[in-house]
């Protein structure tokens, strides 16, 4: 048995108890303490250490919890032998992923990524701006907890927008806050019977699918034509609650017209619990035609659960997502006892409420969708230039991305390697299914909202050379 | 028949329809055109505007979908009697029962609230310089979408401040960040395995027991003794998940003394599957005996799931809390296939991240330490000068609520009564029980960390004096 002489510093910050286990551990590990010998008891520790025996005690327990001692009845403490022990040094699964994703990224030359905005549109000055003056105007309650819902402020701000530049017609207190979409498919999924099947159309929004069938829904998904979810399929599934996002399908990229917005609305006015989950995740950017007021606009039967966002439209690092859930869907969720808890910051929320009440959102969206629609113009106009022998284009009317399907014989999986090869990232329409349907095999998605223009002519010329050859 | 003129301007920013729409729902409002009046054709009224008859045919759907109009095939569109129709100007549910609440908080003097913090020492200055530089030094990857887990740097400064402060040993790949704990308890509703049923204390964290509930867990509640909740009881259930606060028991305020926690870690490691959820939300602010290091940091199985908050310690409406999970239970949620998005934006991540490598939370808590010890030892004074006869202290060591027990035979609920009759909110325990237990009914709680010393003192005058008379 071994004498310590632990220099213990009871000024430090690390607990007495802390040190003692520090530096036994540190003995371990460097192999002055060796497997299978004894410690002093604690009470002879504690005496020569002048600490309470508790604190000795308090040591050797924690030394035994990480498995450098182990504590052997009637006979005392005895140092383990460490070569098994388990440390924490290996990568977890998820990171792996993420970094691998990161990886592509980091050497790829351009990244058609489906997920980005135009980060240089990000109105910095005025967030700042906004964002001293909440803090500065900061009175006590900013840094109570709010209204479980979000703050009646922000939620006025939202309905009037809604109003406005959607034709939603909506109370505030219809409307739900939350930190991004998943959290708010988190949140329907408390009150909407979970024995109901989910109707999706494939391929779709892939995230929303995996929320659902994590918070143990049962999904099944259906086809779509031309003009979106086919509602004759979605009567054969005899399901009652289906997810859309009619004002540009993703990853399709399709408008629904209002005679199949009707259709739909229809179906879910025939039948009592029927809802249809409208997710109008980037309806702020089109440029084609006017512009067709979400479905939750024209939902007479009240049966249209609105999900907005303004990750699309501002950044998706702001978290924040908004639901307008039918009236009785409302009642039903605030009849629960104890709401959750918001998911967004009072500053954040009130910093948004100045935003979309002053102005500057309107302004934002609108000098946005110029830049949007200068890349668009631009992107389309190369590929007709450049790729109408290869592939045609689709699903370009709104939205930051669009679709392009081979005429040339390539498949999906070629374009996206020899694009990859040459340095660009595109994204395979199979990705976003849910079964690998082979009729959407030869199609790819561009993303353009991060892209400069000369990039994009870079890229296109890249992708023309590349995809040309047989 | 009518004839409309409607003055359509083409600059305004609501859409023509709308504006049509808007002019025609006036005209029904204000009772110009009355109910079975037959409006113009769409050919008609578009002809006579000079607009697109899809135009007016949106306009006469958005009117016909709320209710305005009515479309009779082959006639045309009627006015229909809006005597009966639906409109939003009713209050829902849960607005009215917050505005009840917050209607109780407004009339009186006094509040022991338990959900408070003391917001004067919310350190603004602090903040404000943070989020300055955070915003400044941002660069475009700031807006863009993060880590569905939290920021790798932010994570690794929890773990450090777990480390360093609760004896917590983990890596930053266990770590969870959410948007309060009732979200971080949603996503583990979304890896534990929903057939099982969660085991709590009663009385307890009743948001935490509908949670469970919401997701669809079956809870089954157990009592608890001077110590804690009690293991032989816990055994009993045949349960495999259990929530404790062993840091500081609410509502009872218990702390749970080390040989207890061992007996629950033991129970835990005994069988495969079994977990404890340790909610550590207040532990940073205790007033007696040495810190003891949390749960986790003793948890040789590894079967802790550990959560910690900055509600309690800086503010509830930052929402930012933090789970530490078992590396099993890591691994089970990242092979899930796409990821919940992360619900904390990265400026507050960031924010954060400085907050605690630089030094400051540890100031603050210091700071905060202080003026809730200075409260807790001036309520408690107090209490003791005045009260001893009326009632007996319990749950004091830590945290900032304490409970009393009355022993001159006044119920709770006649306590509640008399105080708030007096202008002083004070908190029945039964509110806090699953089930109305007989034997926690003559407690109340009293939370001081929102009230200033001059409040307490005056407050417990006066709950002396309702108090005392029979």
């Amino acid at each position: 048995m071994q004498e310590f002489m632990i220099p213990l510093n009871s000024k430090s910050e690390l607990p007495l108890y802390e040190q003692i286990c520090e530096y036994i551990k540190t003995e371990i590990q460097q192999g002055h303490l060796k497997a299978e010998e004894k410690l002093p008891s604690s009470r002879t520790l504690a005496k020569s250490l002048s600490v309470s025996r508790s604190t000795v005690e308090l040591s050797y327990d924690q030394l035994v919890s990480e498995g450098y001692l182990e504590a052997i009845p009637c006979k005392g403490y005895y140092v383990c032998n460490i070569q098994g022990l388990y440390t924490f040094s290996k990568k977890l699964g998820d990171e792996k992923r993420i970094s691998k994703k990161e990886e592509d990224k980091a050497r790829s030359d351009y990244d058609f990524a489906l997920n980005g905005i135009d980060a240089q549109g990000f109105p910095y000055n005025i967030w700042q701006k906004l964002s001293r003056r909440v803090l500065k105007e900061a009175d006590s309650s900013l840094f109570q907890l709010g209204n479980p819902c979000g703050e009646q402020g922000f939620r006025q701000a939202v309905a009037d927008y809604l109003y406005q530049a959607r034709g939603v017609h909506c109370n505030l207190e219809q409307i739900l806050i939350g930190a991004g979409n998943d959290y708010l498919l988190m949140l329907l999924g408390t009150i909407l019977d979970r024995s109901k099947t989910i109707i999706m159309e494939d391929p779709t929004y892939l995230t929303a699918y995996y929320d659902f069938l994590h918070m143990g829904f049962q999904v099944e998904t259906i086809e779509q034509d031309n003009n979106g979810l086919s509602v004759r399929e979605l009567e054969k599934t005899g399901g009652e609650i289906v997810y859309v996002m009619p004002s540009h399908q993703f990853p399709m990229g399709t408008v629904m017209p209002l005679s199949r917005r009707m259709e739909l609305l229809s179906w879910a006015g025939e039948k009592e619990g029927r809802y249809i989950i409208e997710d109008d995740y980037d309806s702020e950017f089109r440029y084609k035609g006017k512009p067709i007021p979400a479905l939750k606009g024209f939902d007479n039967h009240d049966c249209v659960i609105y999900m907005g966002t303004f990750s699309k439209s501002l950044a998706p690092s702001i978290r924040v997502s908004y639901m307008v859930l039918p009236v009785r869907l409302m009642k039903q969720y605030q009849e629960q006892k104890h709401l959750f808890s918001v998911t967004v910051s009072k500053v954040d929320q009130k910093i948004l409420e100045l935003f979309l009440q002053e102005g500057y959102y309107q302004r934002h969206l609108n000098k946005m969708r110029g830049i949007y629609k200068g890349k668009h113009d631009f992107l389309l106009k190369y590929l007709r230039e450049e790729m109408s022998q290869i592939c045609q284009v689709s699903g370009e009317y709104a939205g930051v991305h669009l679709l392009l399907t081979f005429c040339n014989g390539l498949t999906e999986q070629e374009a996206v390697i020899r694009a990859k090869a040459a340095g660009i990232l595109v994204y395979g329409l199979s990705e976003y299914c849910v079964y690998g349907n082979p009729n959407t095999s030869c199609k790819v998605l561009l993303g353009y909202a991060c892209m400069r223009e000369e990039e994009l002519s870079q890229a296109v010329k890249t992708l023309k050379k590349v995809w040309e050859k047989k």
